[in-house]
């Protein structure tokens, strides 16, 4: 946690907040902070600034807060992932909260396992909880976008070509495909997807969609490394 | 498990297989792989090719193996990690592994704790079955060298100096530092610090030995993510 992140509901009046569970925890035990201590404080979805720890016990700590610098830019990016398996999608959410991605679209694909729908790892309250983790990790206060679609063929055909709309769409898959850009200045949509990669049919919707094949090397990488990669070289 | 690796030992005559345990396992549950099967297969540092499944039963399964193609080109990196948390370390692995790293090497620093060094993860063959799932996921046969740096000084004064010759050497570390360049075609050594950084003498030690401080933007990325960002900014 490089920032702590305030929620409205924390605050008991215009600069002071009061915090219990996971934060308290871990500013005890982890910060090993004390009464007097300064550290990062941001509002979810809001400025970042400094705390002043006023108070803190086993029951409860209470913070100072001054918040006036506005958090890092996002990155012009949309992600759009094959549903990764739970617990990768758990790391991934944090990974993209980190990185600074926009969007996050996650859509089902013939090789998506049914069962990978049902994890209790896409529960709006537990998908909020790994974006804050990662937003914490990066000291950021802006909570991506995510958003779910769980039919390839509408999803692509009615909604994506208007998501493309100024963007440029890059669906990395392996084959012979021109290599993938790097350092691009612009706004992007990127396309990632399942492990065993989409089936000829998802190529080509996605395709028709609007999206140009680019490829990356005969290496196959995990989705979790081939997203950090992939926007490591492209922003 | 995009590639079965295979050892010396595996073979019972110059073209024939036979394998039991893991390998087995993942070909019947995951595969479900059958006899007349065929299915890409590489010689551990060796070369890759086809095998045909000629025997596949619960207690072992035997392929004919034709091993004609080199593996991808590793890539010209060496990274340089402060040794990370016991299970960071097992993933990072194989993110190296898969990504192509050509050596790793960990090191100590001020803010590794000390039990990280303790983990039965840092045990040669638990190394090495890491590694190994990350070459069969990425179609790679070519292990990565690892090297085990337990003190900081020695490592960074007497031996980094030379590995770094006729490299580009970078430290990347948040700061006031030029950005980390994209698309070098050169051979690097890449340093990537703890969870929490690299102590300011240690930084100094660093520059010192020869590494050009660079920075990728405000975030502060966890450890595995930088490593797969990284690498993608740089290759």
């Amino acid at each position: 946690m490089n920032l702590l992140l305030l929620q409205p509901q924390d605050f008991i009046d215009d600069q002071r907040v009061r915090l219990q569970g996971r934060r308290l925890q871990h500013l005890r035990c982890v910060h090993q902070a004390q009464t007097g201590d300064r550290l990062r404080v941001g509002l979810l979805d809001g400025l970042m600034g400094e705390g002043l720890i006023t108070r803190l016990d086993s029951e409860l700590a209470e913070l100072e807060v001054q918040l006036s610098e506005p958090p890092p830019a996002k990155l012009p990016l949309s992600l759009l992932l094959a549903l990764p398996r739970p617990k990768m999608l758990r790391r991934i959410l944090q990974h993209c909260a980190s990185l600074g991605v926009a969007k996050l679209i996650l859509l089902n694909s013939y090789r998506v396992e049914k069962s990978y729908w049902q994890t209790p790892f896409l529960q709006p309250e537990v998908i909020r909880e790994n974006l804050i983790l990662g937003l914490e990790q990066a000291r950021d206060t802006r909570l991506p976008q995510v958003q779910i679609e769980k039919r390839f063929k509408p999803f692509v055909e009615d909604r994506l070509p208007s998501l493309l709309d100024g963007r440029l769409g890059l669906l990395a898959h392996p084959g012979e495909y021109p290599e993938c850009p790097r350092g691009i200045q612009q706004s992007a949509l990127l396309a990632i997807g399942p492990e065993g990669g989409w089936i000829p049919y998802e190529v080509d919707k996605l395709i028709e969609a609007g999206l140009q094949p680019v490829q990356i090397g005969p290496r196959i990488l995990r989705v979790e490394t081939a997203v950090s990669s992939l926007i490591g070289r492209l922003f």
